[in-house]
């Protein structure tokens, strides 16, 4: 069997100016990396005569049996197009760090993938680079500032902006800087977060154009003074020069699938610790130029769509016409207690004590009240009986569901989906809110673990507690809410698998992204800076002198 | 006046596959990174019918009155091509870092610019940001290794691999990483340095081809054992990864002047912590395709122009047909004394002593046997005793003075200059080293204090004298130097203008850079991480929602 890279290698590209013009963008409203990558030019004009409806993909917890939701996400607009619906695919751009540590990118898989996929899973078009870049420059200067005399009174110990990498290098989560000496900046204890976690990250991702990028920046809370009022980024002055280095990041790049359908890659927030979903601006250009547009958010739907929902959502100002929750058999029967090993194996009465995962997120997809169907992405070790458990126990849900095989025949094992996304997405949905903008923080925190993650009660720490009252006071309660929790449970206990009842949710600390606009809440011992593994895929990668690369994915 | 962004926002720059098509590089042979910039495919095809004649721009010391020297190399690029003589200028591509902390950028000014000059000055094409993220993935990958086993017993004490940014942040110079507790990493004390004045840069620009980029990364040396061999990233597996993440970068950059002047612009390191020469690769890709190259070594011809004979040119295996030496009325006056507020006045005496600074460098030129010629670059308020004053100097020395005017007349203001470097090219030039690889390092150290800088002695610390010893049995003795050394004076001591006599010269410490094949030597306190001003262009800049900067250069 070929790997991914070994698929993506032998496929035919075309030239990035023709994938555009299909989707009626001249040569003039891009601008070409290369021959397959392109940024597409601000402000895109929408097309009047097209559908704008709006898919969006999202999963089960991931585990390590592997969902393929961005296999399927890929494989669903291929076979929109082949079935003759125009659909452009707006998706997350990868995080370089990781691609080092554990195997694997984050552009689909086997017949289901975006092209360039080397490319796009290290520099791309600079994105992250521009990204890290900004965020660091504004380290630095904040640094200077306070070394320079410091005239608005920052307190060393209460700087909250952190300085970022794309690389996966745990021993930045806790660092001493400014040692050495008088000419060598003022000492104090501070942490390096992952790019995709930083809050600039997440302006890139929710700003509708280069001047709301700039306000974004510049109320951004870099730290407190000693009489802790909060400083921002426009009081000292560097808003416009950090939004110089993000002018081209702030621009959707464009690429194409195996199968040539348009593919707008932008923005790269991860799920869990930061709102897991491309970028409005991407999204947007997709719903202007497209009759369909199929999006992603990150991880399961407890965390990237209730993101999508109650984060992005507000400022794309369109709610989904329908989402896709993605599920395999070998996962459900994971979350039912099945070991990784024995996955190969029919275990039924696992499989519907693990439905109760898909099933939880199903409950929370329906309370948004959008038309909703669970895909069943194939592997070869499924049987019938299997397919039939879970479609009987959705059907008491009435949701369909719908077997895909993405990887191995790509938009053709995806039609089945398609055809019961257009029919959704006809349907009349009737969208409502999980909570409103004036609750409080903490009543929006109680909202989401209560409702979505099924927690019977929250408990945040005495420093939580402090903040829920201190951001109040300082008139930032109006804000959403991103929770930082693990992935791979609806609690804050990664081991806790299924839907577990009962339990409570922990608040560590909350952090103000006012630029993002939310405030982010962490739970549990959620890092933002991951570490490598003991064996990083670094090492055994290799490339040749035609510079053809192994062992990337 | 217009300032340099002004002049360059008004060009009408040409498509760079026009650009391209004109020194024989068809569609394939290019990546387009937008319309204005491009990467040239490796390898290039050299044209045996050109002359291949090599022209290094250098200048005297630097000072705060202003050289001009980029300004001098694009508009002597530009008057080759207007006199007919086929030419394609080769330089470096600036660091971000210090654009930030002081207005200006690094792509010459006036109408002697290289354009698009925001993007070159800025992001660019991406080289130095996957240098960075290269960079930093090696260290994470080391203080993985450390906290997972240490089979090689790498001492955490004796890494001296660091972490680089493109930031000027001086409070990176001195840092404690891995605090946190036993899952956050090891603790040691470490530090950052300026991209531009990393090995992997060095490596990028003396390389090649990809494989002899890989071998020089595998040769890279870490840090120690506990028992204090050293360790290589070929030992611990990491050369492929670190390779992948350069294999765009190592692809030099083609973009242009004003006056469509073919450029390449690759690589970056700083002359005075690094060897100050842009890459072997695009020098040699340059030489393939044009009768005349011309290309630059950073601020003074004892720094740049020394690390690019003694260095640069051992790989690129070719010998500058001629030299340039840019100085100015101003500069040297400075040199001879007169306050920077007092530049505009005529000062004749002390531009007589002035002189002893660019005299000792118009003999080390001398030395290394290359025909060589002044460029005085105008100003306004320079007299015609002035100039008198320099050519009877020089004359002396057999050397030609030529003014030029290249800021405000672009290639017309400095024909004079191209005329008299075509005639030096034909001239038969008898190259002679300054040292032989042969010599020990203390040796090699020795001759270039002593001969270039003028000094009588020099003095190495305890660490130097240990370190010297250490290299030798490790059997490193027989690279080139690469000495650190202030950039503002022939001296360790930055205040001592002119040509000082008698005076030692200071070791601190070296360190072994063997994946670029060099012996770094630190004299006197430089520091390898520049800090920001008082009030760094940063407060300054602005960017309205059409993307217009101003206060950038």
């Amino acid at each position: 069997m070929m790997t991914d890279i070994e698929i993506a290698d032998q496929a035919e590209m075309k030239p990035i100016k023709e994938v555009a013009e299909k989707i009626g963008l001249g040569e003039d409203d891009i601008e070409q990396y290369g021959k397959y990558k392109a940024k597409i030019s601000l402000p895109v004009t929408a097309h009047p005569d097209k559908k704008h409806k709006l898919v969006l993909v999202t999963s089960i917890n991931p585990t390590p049996a592997g969902e393929g939701k961005s296999t399927v996400l890929v494989g669903l607009g291929d076979a929109l197009n082949q079935l003759g619906h125009q659909t452009i695919i707006a998706m997350r751009e990868p995080s370089m760090g990781p691609v080092f540590g554990i195997k694997g990118g984050a552009t689909g898989g086997g017949y289901s993938q975006v092209v360039p996929m080397e490319d796009i899973n290290l520099h791309f078009t600079g994105d992250l680079h521009a990204l890290t870049s900004a965020n660091n420059t504004l380290a630095a200067l904040v640094d200077n500032y306070i070394m320079r005399g410091n005239e608005l009174g920052l307190d060393p110990r209460r700087i909250i902006w952190k300085r970022v990498e794309d690389v996966n290098d745990r021993a930045l989560r806790n660092v001493v800087t400014g040692l050495g000496g008088l000419m060598q900046g003022v000492p104090r204890q501070t942490g390096f977060d992952i790019t995709a976690a930083s809050e600039l990250m997440a302006i890139l991702c929710l700003s509708t154009d280069l001047m709301d990028l700039k306000k974004r920046v510049g109320r951004i809370v870099v730290g407190y003074t000693y009489d802790k009022k909060p400083v921002t980024v426009a009081e000292l002055g560097f808003a416009d020069a950090i939004t110089i280095l993000l002018k081209d990041a702030i621009k959707p790049n464009l690429v194409q699938t195996l199968d040539h359908t348009p593919t707008i890659i932008h923005g790269g927030p991860f799920a869990n610790i930061a709102h897991g979903c491309n970028s409005v601006l991407a999204t947007k250009a997709a719903l202007q130029l497209a009759d369909y547009t199929v999006t992603e958010s990150g991880f399961g739907a407890d965390l990237g769509a209730e993101k999508f929902m109650d984060i992005k959502r507000r400022v794309l100002g369109k709610n989904p016409d329908a989402v896709v929750i993605v599920a395999t058999v070998r996962a459900l029967e994971y979350n039912g207690g099945v070991a990784l090993a024995d996955l190969k194996d029919e275990h039924l009465p696992e499989l519907k004590k693990g439905m109760a995962n898909l099933n939880r997120h199903i409950k929370n997809m329906q309370r948004y009240g959008v038309p909703l169907v669970v895909a069943i992405n194939h592997f070869v070790t499924d049987t019938e009986a299997e397919i039939k458990l879970i479609e009987d126990n959705c059907k008491e849900l009435g949701v369909n569901v719908v077997p895909v095989d993405a990887w191995a025949k790509g938009g053709a094992g995806t039609q089945g989906l398609a055809q019961e996304v257009v029919r959704l997405t006809d349907q009349q949905s009737d969208f409502h809110e999980l909570y409103s903008l004036d609750a409080t923080p903490e009543e929006k925190i109680r909202t989401i673990a209560t409702k979505i993650y099924g927690a019977k009660d929250v408990e945040f720490s005495r420093t939580a507690k402090r903040q829920l009252k201190q951001f109040t006071e300082l008139g930032w309660d109006k804000l959403p809410v991103c929770i930082a929790k693990t992935q791979y449970s609806f609690t804050d206990d990664k081991s806790q698998l299924g839907a577990p009842e009962g339990f409570t949710f922990h608040i560590r600390s909350l952090v103000p992204k006012l630029g993002a606009g939310f405030i982010v809440a962490l739970s549990g011992n959620m890092m933002t800076m991951p570490g490598l593994s003991k064996v990083p895929a670094a090492v055994n990668m290799t490339i040749d002198k035609d510079g053809k690369i192994t062992g990337l994915f």
